[in-house]
């Protein structure tokens, strides 16, 4: 349910029809818009009745969500959601980008590869100090000294650090050491974790499950929104399926469908479903003519040396010509 | 790596070989058997120089283990591993049953249920007190409250409690109020929580993720294993694919390959896959005619007023009828 | 839409009902049942006007069948189909075997696996002549020369001869050498061939492709009994998933649910599943529990020698060991 | 195995080489390439004793070919293969673009989408004559009839007929109406219509299944070409996954990676896979992004009454819309 304000409504009027929500046994979620707020009421099994609510001042009218997925669905917000840090837009009107190593490896290392991306104008870093792994007994990243470089990498570089959170019992540390915080893909229905990171303050991305469902991985998304956190990437990654000749699918459709459904920015991750390091460059530039907001790009100054856990690892050339082809197909056609 | 130690050797000659792989850099995990004991080496990242273990005293051979899981493998333990639960068996000769409601309901529906199982002679109730869902919106489950419960209907019953723990913080309260505690099929790879259940002294019953490999699912029960506790069930619940007519198709190979691969018991939880409840009893019997140890079986004394979760309740009659036919299976065919 | 016709309605009454079905533009099908006759239309784009049928005389009720496949729907015939074949049933109430190389080989060795099949009391024997090859340079079958061969084992040893029929341009040559006609995998949607085999006399084996839903399998049946063949037997094979464990995934729900849906007997063919031989006996098992008819099973004299594709070929005493327990199985609970 | 020719080989040369190759008892299939001539090798199953080759005049080197598939790898032919059909280019320099409606209509219908195909300069028609349906109920194409309207709409705007062949009865009267024989998903292993179409002279659009591997699909293709017909076009038009947002997943990655393994030219089909229309044109723009030669677009001057299978209809405006994209899309980055 959606009690959509006049364009003039007052903050007051604003406040009432959520009292008024609350007084009903619901939660209410303003939404404000460009043009207008929208006031989303979640917490309702049944019909809510709307007569009470669409008698409101201010109230333009009352209108139901048809998705189960309520405050990430563009019925509740059709502006597009710009997830701004640190003055750098995901979302936006121009692609960006996130790069860097799989897990975080030495200082001397890290600092190289920042030193690229800073030259290249990618102002994103990726790198894991947790790692999810397969296998207990593989290494699984640096851990707090592996915060301690991003830390370092940030101050030296002006980076944003984008790092993956594994554990509600490390959510505070990897939030103060990171700018945008990722929940990967065997996480993304790990709904303790989801509840916890909702209640940070730091912009999440939030990859899709191997074999979930748009569906499902908006419900995720709204998890994240419905706790508090609406600075929400979404993160396409690619689908477990038959087909052997990549590592897995890359379901460039789902960025499409999801950018019609929800306001939330949609990101591709053309590494992990590679599956050789040839098809990360066509892959990315595929994302993007989808309509994808932005690419992560896993990329080492040595890509042979990299530590990596199935992800194709570029060489810093090779990201810098699709970084700079992917600006140019940016150039010509993004939406203005 | 496997050590695999004569007959007749003693205690002393175990613990030097321990000794003599952890001066190595390794890790040492005696794996007792009926016969003999092996020792387990992991952590080793290349080969490992085993002429130095060979020729300690009470060393019968060296052998490598193949597979990327050594612990949950059968080249590590030949024999199956016998889950006991207070008196009552899970991988033994006989099938096991676990059954109950998706999530623990009133004191008073659940004293219904309890009674109707022991007077099947089902020694294991199965219920949530904390539920995994899909939308934040859905009921969570009566967490604390549900425990409390579940600790009466014990009391009373003297039923063993089948609970799942979803969040690494109430790992100890979970812990604490179960005697098997489940892990989902959506964190079958939250590593978080496998490292700290790892570490807990109840057994646990580690669900299938809808999109895992049996390979990975073995990984999973490493990570078990690998961090202290052994007494793990495996539990085969249906994977994500294009068919449609069933919920999740029930992958009865992967219990055969499974019980070839692992010393661990499996179940199937033909309840979740079937997807129309006259297809819980057909699934649940070929489980058991493909090699299933057991099955877990959502049942309910009023099916039609359950909460569910997707999954397909069972009256506790229907339930009656498959666990009779089962047992007359078993009967006829079980391997002494 | 279905035209019940009472219990004692003569031959005119069905052929009046008849008649105006087809005066209507539609096209009726008999189907005649233990109890009553039931004469379904098909070729109704829209609604039929059903009040013209329901006063005809002997006419009971004229009710409405819910789902795009109509013959095959366990609606227009609730009794389960028999498919008899020289004196040998298959969806009766034993289950029934099938079984031989998966191609044709010398005389010698055929009559070999015959002699075997008859010690057995195994009435199917199945061998391809004609063979589907994923390579052009592949092994095809020896073609003529195979049906020469399946034709004096028929003779020699009262075997009914599976065969599999691959091209329009073989129908006629196949049919005459066959009992049972196969229709591969890879041909369920060759709907050119089905409407030429739907014209034969002879039962045909549709096998489920591989990445087929059950409503697509259930239509592909539709071809043939709409075209006028109403011998069919439905054959589970496995379908493509992500798991890699097996060669295909057995789908047993699937068994259970066509026997819901479908009034056509249903087998299994685990051989083609199970991708190591030692899981063609626990997925045969599960199948029959699961509800299956029959099973067809590769076997041969000299499995290691066996020409095969892809398919895990069982020793002669192995297929014997399975039978048996399957026959066991089958003593203790078919319904009767 | 490969014989790759010097630069200045004689014909003579190429010729005395397949006679050899002939007289060990295989099949010789010459490759002529922009600067030399391979000669590749089908027919072995083991070794072929590459020495008498490599030393008959002419011979540069002999090589093997890793693949199953021989003669549609770039390993036997380096240079892509271009598909001209009356000078027009699919896998040329530019991108190509096929339209048109789902089933042939009538010719005054047939008329007014060819007029505006040629206004955009569109030079293929894509239309059915025979109509592969799930159902047998279903509209099976104006048959016979409909070839004809091809002929007239052929004769009078010069545009090139892309049509499918379902049946091998009717390869002949297909195979003289169209300029493109088009094999859809569900005949891809439709091994006896594949070596029909591999002895006629037209080109052919082979559609990759549902649920095959790209191996598979190339395998496929080498039906047609070892069987003579080397103007082949790939066409992925979506597989089969879990995935439920779209009709089909449309595999981009498919289309890079045959690029690398194949010589032929590959279009995609956005229209089948993308469920809803507005996914169309991004799923098209992907397609090209990933590296296609070229679209196949279903597109209709009144879409809403258009008879479709399941495949999106684009208007013609929308066609022209996406047509202009890829087109300026072509000109920015096409490799020259």
């Amino acid at each position: 349910m959606l009690v959509v304000m006049n364009v003039g409504a007052t903050a007051e009027q604003i406040e009432a029809v959520a009292r008024a929500i609350r007084e009903l046994g619901f939660t209410p979620h303003a939404m404000p818009g460009a043009q207008r707020t929208a006031v989303c009421v979640t917490g309702n099994k049944g019909p809510v009745h709307r007569d009470a609510l669409a008698q409101l001042p201010g109230v333009s009218e009352v209108i139901s969500v048809s998705k189960p997925y309520k405050l990430v669905s563009r019925e509740a917000q059709p502006e597009s959601t710009v997830v701004a840090v640190n003055g750098h837009a995901i979302g936006g009107t121009a692609i960006q980008f996130i790069a860097g190593p799989c897990s975080v490896e030495s200082e001397d290392r890290m600092f190289g590869i920042a030193e690229r991306l800073v030259a290249m104008n990618i102002p994103f870093l990726r790198a894991g100090a947790y790692k999810p792994r397969t296998s207990p007994y593989a290494f699984q990243g640096l851990e707090k000294e592996g915060l301690r470089i991003l830390d370092r990498v940030r101050e030296r570089f002006g980076l944003r650090i984008v790092t993956e959170v594994l554990s509600e019992e490390t959510v505070d540390e990897v939030t103060a050491a990171a700018d945008v915080l990722q929940i990967g893909a065997r996480n993304m229905q790990n709904f303790a974790l989801l509840k916890k990171v909702a209640r940070c303050t730091k912009p999440v991305l939030l990859k899709r499950g191997a074999s979930a469902t748009v569906e499902e991985w908006l419900m995720a998304a709204e998890y994240l929104l419905s706790g508090g956190n609406r600075q929400v990437i979404l993160c396409e990654r690619g689908i477990r399926t038959f087909s052997d000749h990549t590592r897995n699918t890359l379901d460039v459709s789902a960025i499409a469908v999801v950018k019609s459904l929800s306001h939330l920015p949609v990101v591709a991750d053309p590494s992990h479903a590679a599956g050789r390091r040839e098809f990360v460059a066509p892959l990315g530039k595929a994302a993007v003519a989808a309509g994808a907001d932005g690419l992560i790009i896993e990329a080492h100054v040595d890509p042979n040396s990299a530590w990596s856990d199935g992800a194709q690892t570029l060489g810093m050339d090779e990201l810098e010509r699709l970084v700079e082809d992917v600006r140019r197909y940016d150039a010509a056609f993004r939406r203005t």
